[in-house]
């Protein structure tokens, strides 16, 4: 098989495209579909401060490289959750990641800054692990971006975490989440506005882009989510892709064009109720918002403060130029420099190419062989199905899978 | 396991109610989902005549053994396909129902009476398989319905095939599709009015109802649904009700309630462009409607008149006691009377216990041993999952999944 782009051999087929991708080319098919979707949805403009939601799984850390690599001012923020055996590597990739390119991460812990951890909230408030975490990081994500300022909270949900999701949501007809399942949800009533610029990547096209550009990431699935039903959701729409090529695709995007009145109503009256929490001021139906409840309930202390510091609040866009305009090198990235222009640009030896295949997901991949594969969990030969879904996972509230905070 | 209603040992456990039953009370149940569904959906009043749609297989012969069983005035109608090795025992199966009740069975044989068979059909008009079998089963039962004077045509659809035609013109977001997906469509421009009593039952239910009854059915798949798109869907959402027994149930209803305005205006837009096929006068949106057009190309003669007799046209609703007033025995029905009554009325012993368990389905059957099993395919114990899938792919259209005319 040959790229599509420059007829060089291809590293990777993406079946739904009906095509393959040399690595270089690869990279710029990742890229331009970001810019798709940020200037489809309105997500980001030029010049505003970007706040990164990491969790140090391959979809946020590939989300933060490829912003840096757009040329946003894009910070990362970390919230080390208390999972044992699983936090502690996640959070090393992460700082891994923003040392060698010099950027700014933000780092909450839970059982330090707050006084619990994923475990001990969900059984002081009767939730199970998946729910208390999400509402966990929606909080603190909201929280620290208006504390510190930023523009815009960017999620790093890929295309396969919004189908399972959006196929949860059907199948229950949660209509009040499908109202607001959507790529950007504007900022209102004291919450950030949040995107996801990934929804137009699959889960496997991110680890193949991480494994790529060299970025070592937590491939192991955070062990609180066994049994987890988006696991289930994300397996059954596997399943069709798998026989229809496309599907996925054609289901979230159907829905944006389709289905985005669902609900609509309820979602608005919901918006209606908000006031401040008596607590910490973040906006909440209750007196006390379900953050401060939750960490009181587990012994800790809602109110510390998020160790962010507020930038320039920024005027408007801000034209930083033309987004494909050449390379970005942000710091130290092991692969070497990548050819954001033209595709048609020719091969690009990207170094030294490994010797197995990689495939990252259920979808029968081509064959992946390119660049550096840094050494860690990745370098290893195949990524397991299991392991592309650790970053969804992590993030996947229970038991209905309603939305995922990443 | 014992029985929810009379604590007797249970022959089948239904994991999505939580419950477990013994063979008449289960039998019961499946009656009361009927009623239920017919009286929830104003389905079919009381004194119409019913056109039912029959293919030899599990669901379209419970469904008639259901309704007579219940008191209504149900003929059947049966379409032989033309393909070999198939059609022949199914319309056997038919015939021995029909006569084992003394009821009215009306036969149209598409290589007898229109010249063409499903294979030639779909090639001469360049469809697949699954297409041509639906339009052309669409088409004679509508007509069948309106020549006959019947009040409404009645199909076997059950909970697990309208769950997969849900999920498929959801992954595709055919809004006019999910627009015309309701258990009653009302009989306007030159359509009878049809209905579906068995959404609220499953396709397992409806198999073990055919054992429990004694009713010999076609187990196999029709050979040419192979790869069919709708049995994927049917395979994914299996899986999920295997994690969540109740989630097909839950989708599908929950799309009664909260889709229902998905795509009405575009469903009235294609109302008002319909008019009569200026060769058989079925409504259509061109000149000739799709069946002429098909038979035509096949060199077969759409002409043909249906040996149905006008029987008298209803004055309404006609009060025939209530629905569950009694056992109502319409032939010899192998299995021995059935209690329609209260289900408390006790332990019924319904003849001769079969030795082996009855799993008809993906989810783990309890023990399912009851009555007397038939000689024949479902005779030989294990109902294989595939057969069960028999009747829904018959009936399949394609690619999409679109809507079934069984």
């Amino acid at each position: 098989m040959k790229c599509r782009s420059c007829r060089e051999p291809a590293v990777i087929e993406l079946r739904r495209h009906n095509a393959g991708f040399c690595a270089p080319c690869f990279l710029t098919y990742c890229r331009n579909q970001v810019v798709r979707a940020v200037e489809e949805h309105k997500m980001i403009a030029r010049g505003e401060r970007v706040l990164v939601a990491v969790s140090g799984g391959k979809d946020s850390l590939a989300l933060w490289d490829l912003l840096l690599d757009l040329g946003y001012q894009a910070d990362g923020l970390y919230i080390g959750l208390g999972i044992g055996g699983y936090s502690e590597p996640s959070g090393e990739y992460t700082r891994s990641f923003a040392e060698a390119r010099g950027v700014t991460l933000v780092e909450v812990d839970l059982p330090g800054d707050f006084g619990y951890d994923i475990r001990s909230g969900a059984a002081a408030d009767h939730r199970v692990p998946c729910s208390a975490c999400g509402l966990s990081k929606r909080h603190i994500f909201d929280r620290a971006a208006v504390e510190g300022g930023y523009d815009v909270v960017a999620t790093g949900h890929n295309l396969d975490d919004e189908a399972a999701v959006l196929f949860g949501n059907l199948l229950h007809w949660d209509v009040a989440y499908l109202a607001r399942q959507r790529p950007v949800l504007p900022e209102r009533d004291g919450f950030p506005r949040k995107v996801k610029p990934l929804v137009r990547l699959a889960e496997r096209e991110m680890a193949a882009y991480c494994v790529l550009r060299g970025i070592d990431y937590q491939v192991e699935e955070c062990p609180m989510s066994a049994g987890n039903r988006h696991l289930g959701y994300k397996d059954a729409l596997n399943a069709v892709e798998e026989r229809s090529p496309g599907t996925k695709a054609a289901f979230y995007h159907g829905f944006l064009e389709h289905g985005a009145n669902l609900g609509a109503e309820i979602g608005e009256r919901e918006r209606e109720g908000l006031r401040p929490c008596s607590n910490c001021g973040a906006p909440t139906v209750g007196e006390i918002c379900a953050f401060c409840k939750l960490v009181r309930r587990a012994g800790g202390n809602p109110n510390r403060r998020i160790p962010v510091s507020a930038g320039p609040v920024s005027a408007g866009p801000v034209s930083a130029g033309p987004v494909s305009a050449g390379p970005v090198s942000t710091g130290p990235v092991p692969a070497g420099p990548v050819p954001a222009g033209p595709v048609s640009a020719g091969p690009v030896s990207a170094g030294p190419v490994s010797a197995g295949p990689v495939s990252a997901g259920p979808v029968s991949a081509g064959p992946v062989s390119a660049g550096p594969v840094p050494a860690g969990p990745v370098s290893a030969g195949p990524v397991p199905a299991d392991a592309a879904l650790a970053d969804a996972a992590l993030a996947t509230p229970a038991p209905g899978a309603k939305e995922t905070a990443k």
